[in-house]
């Protein structure tokens, strides 16, 4: 199922997964061709760049001529195939800020355009601002009157752009989206790096959405992924507002990196933000569910593939045990990967179920 | 890009194409395993109806439990798994046709469920039954007035079924859609063979369209993919009610069957529902556009690859010499395959956007 990337000289072995890259918005194409390349010995970065450079002529071009639909689509396409440019990309820091900062330009771009729309919203948070992205139902169950809503949250390397596929599974459930960058991530990272208390951007999300008339501020739920899987249990355990929570794959914590794939420890050292590694790894062991996760008393849906090549089945256990005061349930593919992304199209429909379900009465 | 997949003793090696299979609706995940399956040795057959019986139990019990939209692409997935079963399977007449019903039962228990709902209608012609699937835009630019409308034709293997991802494009524009079989195609070749005469089918269909107060008569085209691009040129050229025509990949003739693929020629034979191969390979010969080309006067957009491994591009030489009454937009795709596949994501939308231009206003 998973496919094997070496980029050339310079990072350790990268693991993708095609299922993944494909249910996130690659064109099965770019794939293959992407796969041929990178063994014939091209840069990993060069070939998904240049692919990214041509949607975004193409989506310009569509857009110029009134094909909006199409354009938006072709930058979005733009934007993953510059995400999968710089994903892991941490050896090689400017040009993985040029990968995010084009990811996040096409899609700017592409947001207005995108059915239903994608509007731009920033909070600010201290000192940072938190760049986010709301897109409502149109035509959905429950128009007319305020909306349920789903705060989303990425992971290491996920951000509000990614989730653009599954958004639209939520929306076709008649759930608005709200898809934001936390500390550590995306578009944040380059204010400030991963932080404990990542609770504290989240409910100032909760905050805005209070603001909003579109939404019921009665029915907002989290979903978080991979590591985002960490932040939402964290949101929710800390945030009585929220009233559903979705682990899309088990953390608990961060106190096993060692086992992890190189090019994923180095990762979460690098989101950080600290030059210093023993630093970076002191805030790496803050991450930690220990402390909250007995406050945790929503219904809590944890999914995770009993495969992942991260988060181990103990993250499982962990979350098992700790979350006593919650409802939960947990679904555990035998065949499934990290975030069971092999089976995306089996799992990502049923969370957003399960989020439909909890939000929508 | 392409994979080769050689199905089991039996048949001629077919050539199989990733990309169609999942820009059709096949999770890579799937594509991969079967890969892997069929190069150990299992029944292509096999591996992809076990798929399809998997995901029919999915799908029935996600509408059983209240999960519609879940359910319905869960059926819709098992059926397009029961369409690559049986896909080029013309060696095993009884196992493709049962292939084809259970594709067919798929799609129907799918129909309410999918957004829109896809309204199954039956047209009486002569002796037989045209089979089809009416999708009408709910919330599209448009909506609220009678809406422009496309009728979708097939090729040698595709139906009305496997059109549901193009369907949304269509949708996502404005257009209502009309996916039909006709003869040789899908249900109706177990009434009906193969027939020169296509444009008695489609033609019914335009007067059938005319009944429904929801579709506008005078904004009414056609797209016909692979040998539906003969169908679809065929049809216009005979239907004056037909306002625009697309060819998604040309075909002029069958006049060089001997050229294509093994498993494509006894494919087109088979079709012909006659036994005598004498007599199939002469109803094959009727199948020419020579009779018809000149009375072309739609505006008519043809997408062909380059490097099409059925239809040359002498193809789309001959349309262009013979439609000199049409305003033709030919695109070419240099590194596209067949019907350019291969680049559904650039080809599909761009069909799409000019039927919407052609028949929006």
């Amino acid at each position: 199922m998973a496919t094997d990337y070496r980029p050339p000289a310079g990072t350790d072995l990268i693991k993708l997964d095609g299922a993944r890259m494909i249910a996130d918005g690659i064109a099965y194409t770019d794939f293959a061709t992407a796969g041929e390349r990178v063994r014939a010995g091209d840069s990993w970065y060069e070939v998904w760049a240049g692919n990214g450079r041509r949607y975004e002529e193409l989506g310009q071009a569509a857009i110029d001529e009134g094909h909006t639909t199409t354009g938006a689509r072709w930058l979005w396409t733009g934007c993953m195939n510059y995400h999968y440019a710089q994903f892991l990309w941490f050896h090689e820091p400017e040009r993985r800020e040029e990968g995010q900062r084009r990811k996040v330009d096409l899609y700017r771009r592409a947001a207005d355009h995108l059915l239903p729309p994608s509007e731009r919203v920033e909070i600010a948070v201290g000192e940072v601002t938190i760049p986010a992205y709301l897109r409502l139902p149109a035509d959905a169950p429950g128009a007319g009157g305020p909306l349920p809503c789903v705060l989303l949250i990425g992971g290491l390397e996920s951000t509000k752009e990614e989730s653009y596929l599954f958004e639209n599974m939520c929306i076709e459930r008649g759930l608005a989206t709200f898809a934001f960058d936390g500390p550590g991530q995306g578009e944040m990272f380059f204010e400030l790096g991963l932080q404990p208390d990542f609770e504290r951007y989240s409910s100032a999300c909760v905050d805005y959405l209070e603001t909003r008339p579109e939404v019921d501020p009665q029915r907002i739920g989290v979903l978080g992924r991979s590591l985002g899987g960490y932040y939402a249990v964290r949101a929710a355990a800390r945030e009585p507002r929220l009233k559903a929570c979705v682990s899309w794959g088990a953390c608990y914590h961060l106190a096993d990196i060692d086992d992890y794939p190189p090019a994923t420890r180095e990762g979460f050292l690098y989101v950080t933000g600290l030059e210093d590694r023993d630093a970076a790894r002191r805030q790496l062991d803050a991450i930690d569910l220990g402390d909250v996760i007995g406050d945790l008393t929503q219904p809590t849906y944890v999914l995770h593939g009993a495969l992942d090549e991260i988060f181990s089945m103990r993250h499982v256990e962990l979350l098992r045990e700790g979350a006593r005061n919650a409802p939960l349930e947990i679904v555990v593919e035998e065949h499934g990967n990290h975030c069971g992304h092999n089976l995306a199209h089996i799992v990502r429909p049923r969370m957003a179920d399960w989020l439909a379900d909890q939000l929508s009465s």
